[in-house]
């Protein structure tokens, strides 16, 4: 970490600092300049607060050189991490040149519902079943999702086609019922819920971390290290767009964070073009495109019944057209694998 | 709720579109126009999706012509609330022309200093006791705060100086722990985490809520909603700025959302400057200025010993730095009033 | 158009509006709800300006039905716009099905290295040559192009080579000094340069036209609106990434804009992942992402000396590189084609 | 500048780059630490680009020490630069504790009407007259001033009043129109257009310069350098909002802008809240709240004709809601004058 002392700092304050950095563990180095003193900042600068540093009356700027991230970090970690979701024979790999498709409804509605697009997904290619059970709605007026008898119904659709399933959790109090669930999602919302990232940090099952609607990379990094802090270190990345200043798409699909990601860390990333873009005819271009850019999966949404799609109709593909994605994007995967 | 359809959608897809709306309980109007169709939805269309209605093939654009916020619009409450906290001779009333100045350190530390503090602010026009005990931070690694123990701190300066007390709640779990708390606050990574606003609508204690990271004015609203849809009504808005490009502040203070969140609602509007700019000189500049444009009452840090400030002094004042700007609100709040 | 009125509307306020927009050949329909009032604006609304009306007292919103582009509009043009940029047998099609890429050095420093550059990108399949003469750059103090001299050569690498030359022109005084330049380029800091936009209108020669840093998509599309209103309908769009918050890419590069654009226009699509990005490294996946996504083109700059790369090396690829991108995209494009 | 290799550089690359540097007249000063090498760069740094440098293969961050901007720049020149508008007894200063009001219609359209509002603002406290002549329009198709006739009905306001007037600059071949104005504004969308603010640095008058759509403090610091390279030192800056998601106002305000401008650079800063917010009814508070975050000014739009306001109506004050918000301004000024 390299702190800038600003004009006329007096001996006496920079001494202040460097005796208090010392207490810290930090050793200082001092090289002074024409305009300005530098201070080199060397031993464990994870503890220090960068923010609190730069807001020093005396310092003028600061500069991380070695990231905030420990476990995340591709540096200390230099192997891509292939996380497994799900068990025995239906267990499908994520990450480290394994390339997976999850797919499914918006909500789940009812067991025959989620048992028909399950069946439908599977045949077209994907290896993952998603579906949401509780709902992060901006309003409460709004359907909040059939919480509890959803994750009955996404078990009973696993067991009727073998597809791991992945669902959205939103309160650590309700683990218990994830039981059944084989990739537990951390939707955008909550991606700085740290409380719920410190509970997870305790489980087994791997986690799929969204990037929040404004995150960092660094911020998304920081959260998938407190997964990993407290001992669970299969974390999957999802970048799902990023709030800008345009109306036409819900969001911008960040593609750059994808070879970005890939060199800060070593954890999968995926895509949610459904989510990202909140159009159903952008989901093909851009989950062709994510794959392009080297994603190590995607996901996206597959309503049942296009004739009573309304209530998932907005971003979600017909069977026929996530068919049609995934045969591309199939392509997409040949080229890369040359 | 207005619809525009696509140009060259056919009679049967929307006499579909309108018979599952009339069956939702919305009427329709149809004005056909040159070159495109224009539905009028008139009822209760706050239970329309607007993603889900805009996103589907045959719909162009949606415009809501009424708010999808109930409790918390002004149209249905004209007068502003006035939301009391605390208990007895401390009680204080934020809103309606009732001005407070919340003060405090970032994080509580031990007995000694936030007393200290407690007594110093008191002293310059505090009428309300701030301090973290649970610390939302960006790296696992970083300090998360003395948690019930804080709580417990914050208690005995109250009962010391009398100024009621505010502190952050990331968990709904730890509610009964805020039973001495008199005004609890959700901060901006918490403010989708809609379990725990439901949980909070159930209390009966007044709800600081922070604008998230890059939530809308809308989005803020629709999360009071929540919290007052679950029958608690004493919400006090906090506008702490929002995500932007620039780097040279932490944030950009939306000091416009003063006066717009003022024609919305009726609920009362405070700022914090100090997490806002994240830099201790631009504090006083931006307190008064927060104070000019209207808000009810100023959230700001304070720390007790310069000389140790290095934990809590990138964006916190000193007592003397508060009292002066203090005193600066005061006048500006005079002008105001005439 | 559709403007909705506040509530409290009188009759008399309605009326004035209502006169004034006859006055202005609009028809009015009016629609009365239980809340609010809707009037339905049709005619040539393209003459109101929408921030004008949206911002009258008695107004609480507006919403445009139909776009407030004409020449660029699709639904008055179906067909794909195919712009030729070049003459005779070097002639270059873009748009329609026709991709191409551009590439060259960020500017061009002298007679042999532009040519050498320009036989090197024509050999790995570039059907176009780029290079900066006159440059835009932030600060006075950096190196400003060679300008009028960095024309004549780019005129000696299209003689020795048949490629047509693209580069940006920053002043319409400068026009005449262009004629030897096939395509000519407006960079994102002119998007709005409206002067400019307007002379070039009254031009023959194709126009590079790229999004403004901040720029929505309607405004690049007004942008191009203001060329082709002038009579010039040969204009490329180029995306070229928007300012954001993170600081990982110098900008996000915002594929979705190209399935979007081709929606609402038929000008073809180019993008440039050179300058989204900022880093040669990320050039290469996006690159194959935006050809992925639906692109009718790159951009791409290619230095020619990686021993001496230092003044073009930031975002530039070697000649080896741009030949594997080439070839990658290539690729991708065969599979889009079947 | 320091500039923070790689893990895994070799001898051989940072020798190439140390002799680069050198051979740029740069001192350097290598520092190795247990994972990365930093180097010190010593002398004129402004030369270097940091984009360039950031993006090469062996350097993985690069922080400037001191500030790109010279002539702009507070620590080589302290004290408050305070420019003069206009000539005689009716010169205007502003900067250095001297405040000054623009005021005027958005566009100029009669001699009657401009000359009635420039009586009225001067009555009201206004010091210089704006109103505009050439006008920069999102789309071709809207009114785009009365051009050089603009020019003369602002002459013969300000011979009716003695108030020195403010006008649009859109066009470098237009300044010899600009001989009677005594303030030429640089608008957003022209803020990065160098080859008008190297033409207007050649000049005597001062320059309005307005920040741009998505500016970051830093560039709309280089555009003022890039006037005052050229000899003209008289510059004021204008913050008038910035691009964001929400959209209940046109641009988001950045007050904090004027405090962390005012330590960065000596010349004046001043406020536009009419365009900033769009809306009439925020130009108070917001006119309130920048004078009380230390603004050196306003500009603010003021409309002679309610009855026929439509054209100018949306973001523009009538005199009397002027004349209210000059007094509360005033008062404002009072305290911060204690």
């Amino acid at each position: 970490m390299i702190a800038v002392l600003r004009n006329g700092v007096t001996k006496d304050q920079m001494d202040n600092l460097i005796t208090w950095l010392r207490s810290q563990n930090i050793d200082v180095h001092i090289s002074q300049g024409a305009y300005q003193t530098v201070l080199g900042l060397i031993g464990d600068t994870t503890k220090i607060d960068i923010d609190l540093l730069s807001g020093l009356d005396i310092v003028e700027s600061v500069m991380r050189v070695t990231e905030p991230f420990k476990s995340a970090n591709r540096k200390f970690h230099p192997d891509d991490t292939v996380v497994t979701v799900g068990e025995g024979e239906n267990a499908v790999k994520i990450g480290g040149g394994n390339f997976a498709i999850i797919a499914g409804p918006c909500s789940v509605e009812s067991e025959e519902q989620i048992i028909t697009v399950a069946k439908a997904v599977k045949a077209s290619g994907a290896t993952l079943l998603r579906g949401g059970a509780f709902k992060p709605r901006t309003s409460p007026y709004d359907f909040q999702g059939l919480r509890a008898e959803g994750l009955e119904l996404l078990t009973k659709a696993k067991e009727a086609t073998g597809l791991p399933i992945v669902t959205e959790i939103m309160n650590a109090d309700h683990i218990p019922l994830f039981e059944n669930v084989d990739l537990i999602q951390v939707g955008a919302r909550n991606m700085q819920n740290f409380e719920l990232l410190k509970e997870l940090g305790r489980q087994k099952k791997p986690i799929l971390l969204k990037r929040g609607l404004a995150a960092t990379i660094k911020e998304l990094l920081m959260s998938a290290e407190y997964i990993m802090a407290g001992g669970n270190e299969n974390v999957i990345l999802c970048e799902r767009g990023i709030r800008s200043y345009d109306t036409y798409t819900r969001n911008v699909l960040d593609l750059s964070a994808i070879p970005v990601l890939r060199g800060l860390t070593h954890l999968p990333i995926i895509v949610d073009p459904s989510h990202a873009t909140g159009v159903a005819k952008l989901v093909k271009p851009m989950a062709m495109a994510a794959t392009a850019a080297g994603a190590d999966g995607l996901i996206i949404e597959v309503h049942n019944d296009p004739k009573n799609a309304l209530c998932d109709g907005a971003q979600s593909l017909t069977p026929e057209q996530f068919d049609d994605v995934s045969k591309r994007v199939s392509e997409i995967r040949k080229i890369l694998a040359k």
